[in-house]
């Protein structure tokens, strides 16, 4: 540990302005005597690559080559056109069917193949989306709705990218609400095929990548209709192009153009007139059309049987979730190697200027994020070990699913915000060099803005798990009232978009709290930090179903009423839920650690990770009674002895992250900066060496004054 | 008030989980009585129209003008090229000198010169700050900072745009920290010029607007040396490229390239190796040297003198937070807009979906941040006077200077920050549509970002509000603590960067808080609210002082150490101190406002502003015991309630700001959502009327278990 950082602060500690905090400064100072550690950046770096590290280097190292780079300021053409290339050397060399079954060539390794194609995001998140788009999507809905046939004719095309796809879903007229899409699909007994339409502008399907340009096929998400029923959505193989990539008869579309970011990715429109299509182009897994129109499906109901086909395409979350982590963990890197070097004004010493990071504000802004991009690296790692444990049973059941589901929706939207919070603060730590394209920082939030809104938006994935906390909640009171809740809240849910049961059960009853938060060094226990992260999702449920209860004896509109009066505290419920997951994977990390320097270090920022979630809470809990005011002062001040404790493992920190210059990629993180700091330092040295420096007029008037 | 949006809120409300929530929850809705309000939209436009309403309207129309509006997806060549054509344009019509003074062909006119200048954000924040640039920062320091010679000289080839220019105060080495910079400007009486010369790469003037390509003189900060002594930084003219736009010998540059945004402006990078110009070229106003070399100075401390070169320069402050508030409004015109229009899930009903304004979600991402833009809109205005009344005066003293220097540091973070809050969140909440181009969000985000870090950097500035907190502080108890307190916070200040004093005075001491926030109706109280608000600035600001009471007892390294612990809380009082300012000036607002009902609607809208930064500081409202938990909890439930109360109006809110689709140009905010809505629900109506639509299998299995 460098003394030199942290030395001179536990000398000089803050006089207390009030006796309260007085005597919480004296309580800190007591808690946190100088403890030495030290990062062993080769041992963490191997924890951080985590479940499939080999794969993870492998894909590092194939992600480091220069022709997977962006380059910033090519046009939209010049993008679009060098991404494909780039497409075409993944599907050439990057093992893209790792995922698919044995008999279509591939691995049968599903959480390797995300930890694969996550790493893509260094190189470009441009080709990252387009490859999840043609692999993890339009492929994927060929791989798990389809069925052998399907595997058999489409799957080589697809993974050597001789036909490249669209993943058709989304609409123009809907977005989340994937079960009132408005394109059907009406099956004609006449000459067994299934009719394609698009009835009107807002069922055009939009947003979909490779439907701009290149895409010669899509899966297409209709209203299957057979004799005169409407069995709901499901997934269709249509060729959209011809060799010339001229639109098919009956399609046609449009580019959506420009966008904020992921410009090499060409999104666009699809429309279909009376396009026709084999009855066996219908993907059917999970539900099927006989020749005759008879419409059978393993799966009675028609919900479940929605929601089982859309939970197949939960890995794009889990990729997602992944890919922003490590877009974070590159900005953080680039940020604390700047603020390491950058130099700006003078503070204690006449001469030498301050290195940023020095700054208290500057390590408030960036320490913490970087607990939280150590939490959501640890609990990504668990998120794709479930992931590939569910994925790879042949027949995983419906809780299984569901609770993969509601973890994809509880990470996923709290992991590509913190990238975009992360980036966008790691470009202002940097100041205007951070503006520059060069230094990479606003290219990668560009590209990332869209992930808190794809795949599932944010607030969307965050009220499903809100719904399912709920119907926990109910399932484990089932009194009256509760049943009705949570009878309401599942109805809710199951009417609508992904839903799942079965989540990691809420934290046995907290029975008390007398025990905790009694002293600084409580806030440190483990076991409080989990308590009192554990208590605030389970209150917060239970306020919620409480204020729900008279749902029951409401009209469906009063209730929908009641329910949206609670629907922003609902969302919080679910982000606090989340939170918890992330710091329980963060605590197991910690205890798995095996150096006791790196260990005593990531304790430390698990720290920061813990109390801050209950910082950015506080009055929750002084309100709810559960930290006193002298507690929760504490809080405060132990947080900020805890950052200025990191600061020097900062750089260790986010070096254990191995990204190396050809992942960074950003002029001012190579050791530029402080080359020219060295270069001015030294020139003024040499100056004042051979006294040709002029004497400053300040100086000349206090040797006048004295 | 449309009764349909809120009446069945009322009657359905929450059913409380805990007795203290209930007691709440039951008060709120005592204090709520349903009041019926509309918004005179012409009037409150007129109103945020502000003091220079005329010249306001004029500049927005010529922002109208399609040829003065970016265009998505230019080369970065192409980009440059039409904002310089802009340039021409604006030149040519633009009444560009309106604050010039008359001799010289101007008006004098400060405040309607800033007003016209900030409209442009609306066409395009590139030619916005490429104008800035040219004449708020190149022309302004020639203004401000030169004599007649300079403006009879220079000024009318700048009006022009005949010269191009560059503002070269920032190097590669020093952003905020300019009296650090390491130009030279050496006096040679031999031949009575200035030698300019930059000893190392961290000297380099960097990220200069004009510099990259087109500028053909700059105005040049360098440290003035003569006769052996460095007289500090003073501001030089200095001609840079020939007509040919080639470099003039001694200079040379480099292309800043691409940016995350404003690639309308060709940022560069400038050095000097023994480049000479005439002595006359030093803008001399407050500074000069003779011909043989003798200095002389209007301002006898060169500190102070510095201080008041760069005060000149504070409109670039002026018009960032306008433009920034301006384009916090144009965001939220279009994402209230379209949540007025898209709809998604249905709740309530069995058929219609609900429009996405309708969610409390929704209504808690946009409509407190309508609040803060109004807020910020009056605070702007308030500023505008300021500066106007300022820069309007001969011979301005140092404290209407400083005082207007701190005013700007303290609103330009604010409204900076907010923006690009603003225009995310808007962005989010447009879903897919928010990350087209073609819906202005995310080019307008990515334009904005730089405002955060440019014209002083945000942190920087609000470190230095707090430094004149806590002078003020120290001022009014002159005890020997504070005083010794005070220096220390004047010395760090002087030191640095832009620096002022005479900040509105700390409010009167807040002696009871046994009168407020007794009840519901309390918080509702302007006099609750602005007790509130003062005092927690009044406090923070105290208890910072009094924590660095010992700073005298300290060395300098010491006491920089003890002053750095108090960074980040400095910085957060800073803060709470602008918000307040900001809280004023809408407090001032409503009162002006003629029309009741617009009044009723303001009211609401102030509170939500209001209450919504006590809500988030709530946590030391509480630990400090200026709230009970019981007020505390009922904080949160009144301002759900306020914006369940203001989601009607919301829609007449933004159009109140005045922009037309000219302004606002996206294309999910011109009706054709709406239109889309529409035209899929006629289909289905008239499907369902003719039989045809296919029967649900979801309501066929209904029926069979009836």
């Amino acid at each position: 540990m460098d003394v030199a950082h942290t030395g001179s602060a536990e000398q000089a500690a803050p006089s207390p302005a009030t006796s309260m905090e007085a005597e919480v400064d004296d309580e800190i100072q007591r808690a946190t005597e100088h403890t030495d550690a030290s990062v062993d950046v080769v041992a963490l770096g191997e924890q951080l690559l985590g479940t499939w590290a080999d794969v993870r280097r492998t894909a590092r190292a194939f992600a480091a080559r220069p022709e997977l780079h962006d380059i910033p300021g090519l046009t939209l053409a010049e993008q679009r056109e060098r991404v494909l290339a780039q497409l075409h050397i993944l599907a050439t060399e990057g093992e893209v069917n790792r995922a698919f079954p044995a008999e279509v060539g591939g691995l049968g390794d599903n959480g390797g193949n995300i930890t694969a194609f996550e790493e893509l995001v260094s190189a470009s998140p441009s080709l990252q989306i387009k490859a999840g788009v043609q692999w993890g999507l339009f492929g994927s809905a060929v791989l798990h709705l389809g069925t052998e046939y399907h595997h058999r004719t489409f799957l080589p095309d697809i993974a050597s990218l001789t036909v490249p796809g669209a993943f058709a879903m989304t609409e123009t007229g809907h977005g989340s609400d994937v079960a009132s899409i408005g394109t059907t699909a009406t099956y004609d007994e006449a000459t067994r095929e299934f009719v394609i339409n698009t009835p009107f502008r807002g069922a055009w399907k939009d947003y979909l990548g490779n439907a701009g340009l290149h895409g010669t096929a899509a899966t297409v998400f209709a209203q299957l209709i057979t004799r005169g029923v409407n069995h709901g959505v499901h997934c269709f193989y249509v060729p959209i192009r011809d060799a010339d990539l001229e639109f098919l008869p009956g399609i046609g579309g449009e580019d959506d153009g420009l966008k904020g970011g992921l410009n090499g990715i060409d999104n666009g429109r699809l429309h279909f007139t009376d396009v026709r299509i084999p009855r066996t182009n219908l993907l059917n897994k999970f539900g099927d059309v006989d020749e005759d129109g008879t419409y059978s499906s393993s799966i009675d109901s028609p919900g479940r049987r929605f929601f089982t086909m859309l939970g197949t395409l939960v890995q794009g979350r889990v990729s997602l979730d992944g890919a922003a982590t490590a877009a974070s963990a590159i900005g953080l890197a680039i940020a604390v190697t700047y603020g390491n070097q950058r130099r700006q004004f003078t503070a204690g010493s006449d001469t030498d200027e301050e290195v940023l990071l020095d700054y208290q504000r500057h390590q408030r802004r960036l320490i913490p994020r970087l607990a939280t991009t150590y939490a959501q690296t640890f609990a990504h790692d668990d998120f794709l070990v479930k992931f590939d444990s569910v994925f790879g049973k042949p027949e995983p059941t419906d809780e299984e699913r569901q609770d993969l589901e509601t973890l994809a929706a509880a990470l996923k939207p709290l992991s590509t915000w913190h990238a975009l919070d992360t980036l966008q603060e790691a470009r202002e730590a940097c100041g205007g060099a951070g503006f520059l394209a060069e230094n990479r920082l606003v290219g990668l939030r560009a590209d990332l803005d869209v992930y808190v809104t794809f795949e599932g938006d944010n607030n969307v994935l965050l009220q499903l798990v809100a719904k399912r906390l709920l119907a926990d909640f109910g399932a484990r009171f089932t009194g009256a009232g509760a049943g009705v809740l949570a009878r309401y809240a599942v109805e809710q849910a199951a009417d609508r978009a992904y839903h799942g049961t079965g989540l990691r059960s809420l934290a046995q009853a907290v029975s008390d709290f007398g025990s905790i938060a009694r002293s600084v060094h409580g806030l440190r226990e483990t076991s409080a930090q989990r308590e009192l992260l554990t208590d605030r999702v389970e209150s917060m449920v239970g306020s919620i179903a409480a204020r729900l209860r008279p749902a029951s004896r409401l009209s469906k509109t009063d209730a929908a009423v009641l329910f949206n009066s609670q629907q922003n505290e609902l969302i919080e419920a679910a982000r606090a839920h989340g939170e918890l997951l992330q710091w329980e994977s963060f605590t197991r990390a910690v205890d798995a650690a095996g150096d006791p320097g790196t260990k005593q270090v990531l304790v430390w920022l698990r720290d920061v990770f813990g109390l801050g979630l209950i910082e950015k809470h506080l009055s929750w809990y002084v309100i709810h009674g559960r930290l006193s005011p002298r507690r929760a002062l504490a809080v405060t001040a132990y947080v900020d002895r805890l950052i200025s404790r990191l600061r020097p493992h900062a750089q260790h920190l986010v070096d254990a992250f191995g990204y190396s210059e050809a992942h960074l990629r950003a002029s001012i993180a190579n050791g530029s900066e402080a080359a020219r700091q060295n270069e001015a330092r030294e020139y003024v040295e040499s100056r004042r060496a051979s006294g040709v420096e002029p004497v400053h007029e300040k100086a000349l008037r206090s040797r006048k004054h004295r």
